[in-house]
């Protein structure tokens, strides 16, 4: 089958990749979505061989039970082993010997087909196009904050960053009705969050110690900095993006100040098809381009450009 | 009236200071606890002039109303404005124009007399002995961790620290019921806590992922990263401890594990005078000598040895 491969920092696109094995889901690929992570993976900054991808709304063609064959679907991209400690804590997600799909030990979405396990897999409802379910897994990570904080209309909060998955999360934290600032480099990201009437506010006008919680979804050491800084005494400060190397941190500051920092990864794929299917999120403007899967080398480049939210990937 | 001073890293025993102004409750200190943030006072890691000392106990001498004088009490330390956006979100030991007794713009304890708000003050019960009341304060801070994060028989805790304020939390983290090792450095502090039934652990036996809440109360950044590495995906790390300098943190971890980490500080004098009257807790094995105020300096000597617990100092 065609598919994108991804090895030593280099992309090119083989026509000589066998379809997944049987034994888990074959589900052919409708649509997939570029990440920053595939950006940094492509960037070498983690060890990865292999086809990259898991963003990604496809149609089931092949199932040893056959209950789910000819559906379209969206899927879980942790795989986990069921027997190690944190499966045994229900925790599947950070199962100590999982696989991710496009990340980690399997093969991903930017191919004609996948394999997952059929327990990962999610049923779309027929109201949400290819083109909204596609972003099912980033909407989820934008909805485990509230799962791991809850946000409601007492709380003043500000989410530092609108980029990819910024502009998902400033769309569900709407939804908890608390008094949002969103702080947007780009000029094309305040446009969109002003058309949904998302409050901006300017880097330089961030009051110290001015929010109940604080989201940094930059990735940025700085707007780390600027991110505590704006947090109350006793407020939180959720993370929700990986950090390239480590950062110093000023511990004390967040003894002193009772602040509860919380990392925040992968979420719940039934709540964000929820919330596609009752149109309460529309990630659709946040689409700059498609390429097909044979020009997906191109689809990289362009993910690439500053301002650029998402691209995606048709095999 | 006597009392211990510091200026510029210096310490003195002075004779001509006044006693505190009228205005508040005006206390007789009867004994008065050194502890690490003393000893960091001291060395000139916060700019502070003046009496040092927060931990005490004491007799109330002067009140306008006269309602708790001849009384034994303990005293919070932070005193809040009642003004800026803390206080009004109720969050007085976090005021933005806060003194703190002993630490910052207030004279504190190593004296004859100091002046507090009746507002921090609390009424120590006949049961509990100066030597135990002594301890409300650190006593509290302790419990602080247990007002953040609910602990109980389910959850696996390590405890990293057994010093002045680490050997405390062990005894409340005793009472949660929860499964607890501590790692401790010196044999004494070893030894206290194999008294009263508490199970130790090896620095180089600390399982990796293998504590659903770790509780750093060290400050040491080798001993931050123990504890990172300690806690299991979406566990909690409690830091109960100031870091002198930034500390170089993997971030990304925090967020790929989904790691919770709370900040703590000052605790509730209620609960913890209640502890002490019910004798849940003793405090009293720590004390390890007791100066008079005129030898006040040879307090802060014996204090800063290395496995020594609490000093304390009588005017």
């Amino acid at each position: 089958m065609q598919a994108l491969w991804l090895e030593n920092r280099q992309l090119c696109i083989r026509n000589d990749l066998p379809v997944p094995a049987a034994g888990e889901a074959l589900v052919r690929v409708r649509l997939a979505g570029i990440c920053g992570t595939d950006l940094e993976l492509a960037r070498g900054y983690y060890a990865y061989a292999g086809i990259p991808g898991h963003e990604f709304v496809g149609e089931v063609v092949e199932l040893a039970d056959g209950t789910l064959v000819g559906c379209r679907v969206v899927g879980e991209i942790n795989v986990s082993c069921g027997e190690c400690q944190s499966c045994r804590r229900n925790l599947q997600a950070h199962c100590e010997r999982r696989s991710v799909l496009g990340i980690r030990d399997r093969h991903g979405a930017f191919a004609e087909y996948l394999g997952l396990p059929v327990r990962n897999l999610h049923r779309v409802p027929d109201a949400v196009p290819d083109e909204a379910a596609v972003f099912t897994e980033p909407l989820a990570a934008a909805l485990e904050i509230q799962q791991q904080i809850p946000i409601n209309a007492k709380h003043r909060v500000l989410l530092i960053g609108a980029g990819r998955l910024g502009q998902l999360i400033a769309q569900t934290l709407v939804l908890a009705g608390c008094d949002l600032h969103v702080s947007a480099r780009h000029a094309r990201h305040r446009a969109l969050l002003l058309s949904r009437g998302i409050r901006l506010i300017a880097e330089n006008e961030i009051a110290a110690r001015d929010y109940d919680i604080v989201i940094e979804a930059t990735g940025s050491p700085a707007a780390f900095e600027t991110a505590r800084r704006a947090v109350r005494p006793r407020g939180a400060l959720v993370l929700k993006s990986t950090y390239r190397d480590s950062v110093n941190v000023n511990l004390s500051a967040l003894v002193v100040d009772e602040i509860t920092l919380i990392g925040s990864r992968c979420g719940p794929f039934d709540s964000a098809l929820r919330l596609l299917e009752r149109r309460a999120v529309d990630p659709t403007p946040l689409i700059d381009a498609e390429f097909s899967l044979v020009h997906a080398i191109d689809a990289f480049e362009s993910a690439r450009r500053p301002g650029v939210l998402k691209v995606l990937i048709r095999p």
